[in-house]
């Protein structure tokens, strides 16, 4: 969505995310962390621009951190930060920012919270371990916090402790415009529905149309998805294009 | 798992994942073909190594096949090939290789399988442009073909559709040696284990390890994952590894 986006630039803030982890590359789990990020950045204002999943292997973290923080307004990374070797995201987010990393007091107080002193063991201090400059994220169920560098946010890769991280550093984030979307259902293949959409979209520069199909039954059909930053603009063109559709017999 | 990587260099293929659509960034879609993706290919020894999910929108595709299709073995992409104007996966990959794309008779005639002449309309042809040099990617379910140009292959985003272009270009690919992998779940906290699996670890330097949480009812577990190219060393060190924990009450 170019137009979109150029039009409205000043007020658009972005991110990018970096999903951490061998066990995703080599298929043995399902990343459930990309749709549910995606989701709450778009209801917040904040617009996911790049993902990406690479392994626990320090250069390519380093490179990615490096990169998307250089072009997005927020980097978000899950996983990588528990008490184990193959945890090596903290230090490697340190290694980016050129920082030292340094057990941090705060932490291990958060971690009192959770764990009597004698738990409080070599490998769980690692988990303390907290980049130089870096705010804390608050974790409620495990008390293990994320944190917060500059504008590089580093979350747990377990679901349910980093919802909690994401929805304790919301409150912190800059948010931009909200985009606001419309979605219209066709069922028939997009091949039918192709010129349709494309003549409204023209109509439209500032409304970005997407055709999402679906294969359901032996049978095409598609989801039209409109989106936009102006809620009249975006009305008027759902009402195009309902009309059209109509028109060409193709809105059962 | 740097030692494992170099020390088997010549037998490891390589690939790269480029999933392409607003739909995944704005969370509207939650994506279906990275976990397929990845376990077929680990299953067939292929190693992911690197996953993108980029919006549509022509240079951020150019440059991701780019940089991917230069640093693995194979690229494989999902989405934006469909008749819809928002589809410009096949446009982006012609433009990435600086070669022409135009309606391929080979293509053309896999559709009118499909398709009758009258529904062969130009908005469905457009699904019959392939890059100049490509080789077709069948696809059984809605005939419109997939393509494969040098090492870059490009898929449909249905994930039924996906499903049975990856099968049918398969059997085309380089494979290399399988990594093998055996798990030992524990139910016990990463930071009562991690001093254990370290050690371990350490034994076995071509034995990658790595530990990934659960958080369940309220308790935290881990499921030890172990990945070799040799059977026997792979063996070994999760015999260790299961000695270990229950040397240290740690396996229930």
């Amino acid at each position: 969505m170019p137009d979109v986006v150029q039009k409205a630039s000043e007020e658009i803030v972005t991110a990018g995310l970096l999903i951490i982890g061998d066990e995703i590359l080599s298929g043995r789990t399902a990343d459930k962390n990309i749709a549910y990020i995606a989701s709450h950045l778009t209801a917040i204002g904040i617009q996911l621009q790049d993902v990406r999943v690479v392994p626990d292997e320090e250069d390519r973290i380093i490179e990615a951190v490096n990169t998307m923080r250089s072009r997005y307004s927020y980097v978000f990374t899950t996983g990588g930060i528990g008490p184990t070797h193959d945890d090596i995201t903290a230090d490697s987010v340190a290694k980016a920012f050129q920082v030292a990393i340094e057990v941090d007091p705060r932490a291990v107080a958060m971690m009192r919270e959770r764990y009597a002193p004698e738990r409080l063991t070599e490998a769980r201090l690692r988990m303390a371990r907290i980049p130089e400059g870096a705010d804390l994220v608050d974790n409620p169920i495990s008390r293990t916090p994320g944190f917060m560098i500059d504008n590089v946010v580093v979350m747990a890769g377990i679901p349910s402790i980093m919802q909690v991280m994401l929805d304790a550093v919301s409150s912190k984030l800059r948010t931009g415009k909200k985009m606001l979307s419309a979605s219209v259902q066709v069922n028939a293949p997009e091949g039918d529905i192709a010129p349709v959409l494309a003549d409204v979209a023209a109509s439209f520069p500032d409304v970005a149309m997407g055709s999402y199909p679906f294969f359901k039954d032996g049978r095409m059909g598609a989801h039209l998805v409109l989106r936009a930053m102006d809620l009249v603009e975006l009305e008027a063109a759902e009402k195009a294009l309902r009309a059209e559709l109509t028109e060409h017999n193709l809105l059962s």
